[in-house]
C-alpha cells in the first residue's frame, strides 16, 4: 500500500487564488453581496433560540415567497435534488404509481428518483422544448387510474421551458393524484402561486433567482400532502430526508434532528429579504425584461431559441446552435477571456446548445450586453457567423419598448 | 383559507443581528475566521474548473486527515447524519443484516437509518459511558454469521466515550464484515487512521473538530467497501446520497451529479489547510491537553465526568450532573449571560448531563478558563454548591504540568 501523505507533503497547498466568475450558467448565479457577508456572520448552534427564531422568520418569508399558508414550508439541508427527494419519497412508497411529464433532463431526475424509492414509476414523454399536452395525461391516468402522483417541472432548465400547469393541474387533481411540481429553476424569477396553482407539493433550490448560496433546498407542502405521509406503511426510506421530522425542527417544538448550516439560513434570509424590498411582481417583471432583451439579442446575433414559442423561460434561455458551431470551444472562450461562465446541452443535446440564466442579482442589463458583446466577439472564432453591433441593437430596443 | 402574506406584510423584517457566541456544546464550534472569510468569497459553478481544482484539493487533504489512500474519498452535500446515511444505505440491501455497536444516541442512529433502509438490525445495546466489549459483538457474529456489517462509533457525542476499536475491528473481519466507523465528532481531535485500523468505510461532520462550517460529510470507503456497493443487486435508494456518482463527480470525470456550495468547500479547505499548518500529531496533542485541563476543573468544581474512567474523550466531556441540579437553567444563564453554548443530556440522559465540547479553533485556554469562570458563577444558582476558585486552579495545574 502507498504510504498515506506526511503533513510536510502537503504543506506547498496554497490560499486560494479565486477568479471572480460572472455567473450566467443555469446556476448557481452570483448573490447580492449582503448574502455573501451574511454568510461570514459568526455561526450559530443548530438548537440556539437566536438561530431558531431567525429559521421561523425564513419559513415566514418562504410562504410569501410561495405564495403559499402552508405549515410545512422549510429548507432541507441540501441542493435542489435533495428537495426533490425529499418530496418524492416522502409521498411515494414502494409499489406506488407515479406518473412523470418527462419534458426534459430534470424532470427525467424525477423519474429516477422515484425509481430508486422503489415506485413504479410512468414515464409520459414530451419532445424535448415543449410543454406537455393535458390529453397525453389524461390518457395516462385512463390506464393508471390509481396512480397516486402526478409530478412535472414548472421551469426546465434543460430546455428553457416555461410549462404551462393549469390543464395539467385540473386532469391530474380530476383523477385525485397529488400535483408536484419542480420549481428549482423558477421561484423568484417567474409567478409562481402554491395555493392559487393548486401544487400540492413543490419544491426549489436556493442558487437560482432566489438570490442565495447553493446548500439548501426549500420545499413546500399542502395538508393533502402531509396527510399523504401520515397516511404511509412504512416510514420514510431516509432518516436525512424525512419531512415530518424536518418539519417538526422548523416549525414544531424545534427538535433536534440534523445539525444546519446557520451561515447557509442568514443567506436564504438575506435573499428573500432583498426579494421582499423588491417586491414580487416587481422581481417577475426585472426576470422577464432582461430575458427578453437577451433573446432578442441572440436572435439578432443569427441564432435560433430551442424552445416552442411562447413557452420560453426569460430567466433561462436555450439557444440552438447551428451545425457547424463548437460549443465547447464557446464556453471555454467565455470562461478564460471573459470570465463569464455559461452552460451547454444535456443528455440528448450535449453540444447542440448554450444554456444562459439570468437569475436573481445577475438578471439586469450589465449582465445581457456584456454577455451579448462577449458573444459577438467568440462566436466567429468558434464557426458561428454574426453581424456586428446588431446584439446590443437589439437589446437596446427591447429596453426602449417598456 | 388564510390570505397569504403579502409584500408590504413582512417588510419590516430587519437586518440580522447576531450574538457572538462561544460554542462550547458537541458542535458546531467556532471556526477560524480564516474560514468564515474564505466562504464569503465569490462563488465558483459547480462544474468550473477551479473550483474541480479545488475539490481534487479538498480531497487530497482530506485523505491526510483520514490517513488513507482510498480513492473514494469526498464530502457529501449535508451535516454529518448525511455522511452517515451515505455510508450506510451504499453499503446495505435490503435483507442485509447489520449488527450496531449501540452506545449511545449518535450509534442508536446507525440503527434507524439502517432499519429504514430495509435492513435487518440487529441492536446491541451497551450500558451508556461504556465500551463495546468485543465478547459481546463475538456473541453476536455467531448468531448472524453473515452479517454483513458492524458498525459504531470512536467518538460518542452523547456520553463522551472515546471508543477503543482495535478488537471489534479484529472480531469483524475475521466473520468477515465491514467495518464500518462513525467519526462525526473525532475526525481532526483524536488519532483516527483509517488504513492503520482498518476501516472499511468511515464518515464524519465539517463542523466539529474539523473546523469548517456544517453542511458537509467527508466520507472514505476502502476498495472492500466499493466492492460491496459495486456488488449491489439493486442502485442505491438514493440518488442524492450515491457515492459511485458522487465520487465520479469529486474523483472521477466530474460528471454533474448535483450543485455543490462552493462556499462550503472553500471553507473545508481553508480549515484542512490550518490542520495541516498545525500537523496531526500536534492537533490531537492540543485537544488533548485542553480536554484534560477542563476535565480537571470539572471535577475541582465537584462534579462527575459520565464517562468510564480511561475511555473519556478528550473532544467532547461529558459531566454527570447531582440530582438537584437544574440542567436547563445552567444553560440558560450561560446562554444569556455569557454568550456561551454548551449542550444537555439526550435520550435516557436528558435533563442529567452537561455537554462540553472542546474542539477544534475553540480547543484552548481561553475557552476552558472563560467556561470553568462562568460555570462557578452559574453552578451555586442552579443547585449545586462550589468551591470558589477550585476549577481554574486545577486546570492551571494541567496546564503546568504539561
Amino acid at each position: 500500500m502507498a504510504q498515506v501523505a506526511t503533513d510536510s507533503a502537503m504543506v506547498a497547498l496554497g490560499e486560494l487564488n479565486l477568479p471572480n466568475r460572472l455567473l450566467l450558467g443555469p446556476g448557481p448565479c452570483n448573490v447580492d453581496p449582503r448574502v455573501l457577508l451574511s454568510s461570514a456572520a459568526p455561526q450559530l448552534g443548530h438548537l440556539d433560540p437566536v438561530l431558531l427564531k431567525i429559521m421561523e422568520e425564513t419559513a415566514a418569508l418562504l410562504r410569501w415567497m410561495f405564495q403559499t399558508n402552508n405549515e410545512m414550508t422549510l429548507c432541507v439541508s441540501g441542493s435542489g435534488f435533495s428537495g426533490a427527494e425529499a418530496v418524492l419519497t416522502n409521498l411515494l412508497e414502494e409499489g406506488d404509481t407515479i406518473l412523470v411529464g418527462n419534458v426534459g433532463y430534470f424532470s427525467g431526475q424525477i423519474a429516477e428518483i422515484s425509481r430508486r424509492a422503489g415506485a413504479h414509476v410512468v414515464n409520459l414523454p414530451v419532445e424535448w422544448g415543449q410543454p406537455m399536452e393535458a390529453a397525453q395525461l389524461e390518457r395516462a391516468f385512463q390506464e393508471y387510474p390509481h396512480a397516486k402522483i402526478f409530478a412535472t417541472v414548472i421551469a426546465e432548465t434543460s430546455t428553457g421551458l416555461h410549462q404551462p400547469l393549469a390543464d395539467l393541474e385540473r386532469v391530474t387533481h380530476a383523477h385525485n393524484a397529488l400535483f408536484v411540481v419542480d420549481a428549482v429553476c423558477g421561484l423568484g424569477g417567474i409567478p409562481i402561486n402554491v395555493d392559487e396553482m393548486k401544487i400540492d407539493a413543490c419544491y426549489s433550490g436556493s442558487q437560482k433567482c432566489l438570490g442565495a448560496l447553493p446548500g439548501l433546498a426549500p420545499v413546500t407542502l399542502n395538508e393533502r400532502a402531509v396527510q399523504a405521509i401520515q397516511n404511509r406503511r412504512k416510514p420514510v426510506q431516509s432518516y436525512y430526508l424525512d419531512l415530518q421530522l424536518l418539519n417538526r425542527y422548523w416549525n414544531g417544538d424545534h427538535f433536534y434532528h440534523h445539525t444546519i448550516c446557520s451561515n447557509l439560513i442568514y443567506g436564504m434570509r438575506e435573499a428573500l429579504r432583498i426579494a421582499m424590498e423588491e417586491g414580487l411582481e416587481a422581481r417577475w417583471a426585472r426576470h422577464q425584461l432582461h430575458g427578453d432583451a437577451l433573446k432578442a439579442g441572440i436572435e439578432a446575433l443569427g441564432l435560433k431559441i430551442y424552445t416552442q414559442p411562447g413557452c420560453a423561460l426569460p430567466v433561462l434561455t436555450a439557444v440552438y446552435l447551428p451545425e457547424q458551431a463548437n460549443e465547447l470551444a464557446i464556453r471555454q472562450q467565455l470562461l478564460s477571456e471573459y470570465d463569464i461562465e455559461i452552460s451547454g446541452g444535456l443528455g440528448q443535446l450535449k453540444g447542440r446548445l448554450l444554456r444562459i440564466g439570468m437569475m436573481g442579482y445577475n438578471a439586469n442589463r450589465k449582465s445581457v450586453d456584456t454577455l451579448l458583446a462577449a458573444l459577438e466577439h467568440v462566436l466567429p472564432r468558434c464557426g458561428v457567423q454574426v453581424t456586428p453591433g446588431a446584439a446590443l441593437a437589439a437589446a437596446d430596443k427591447v429596453y426602449h419598448s417598456r
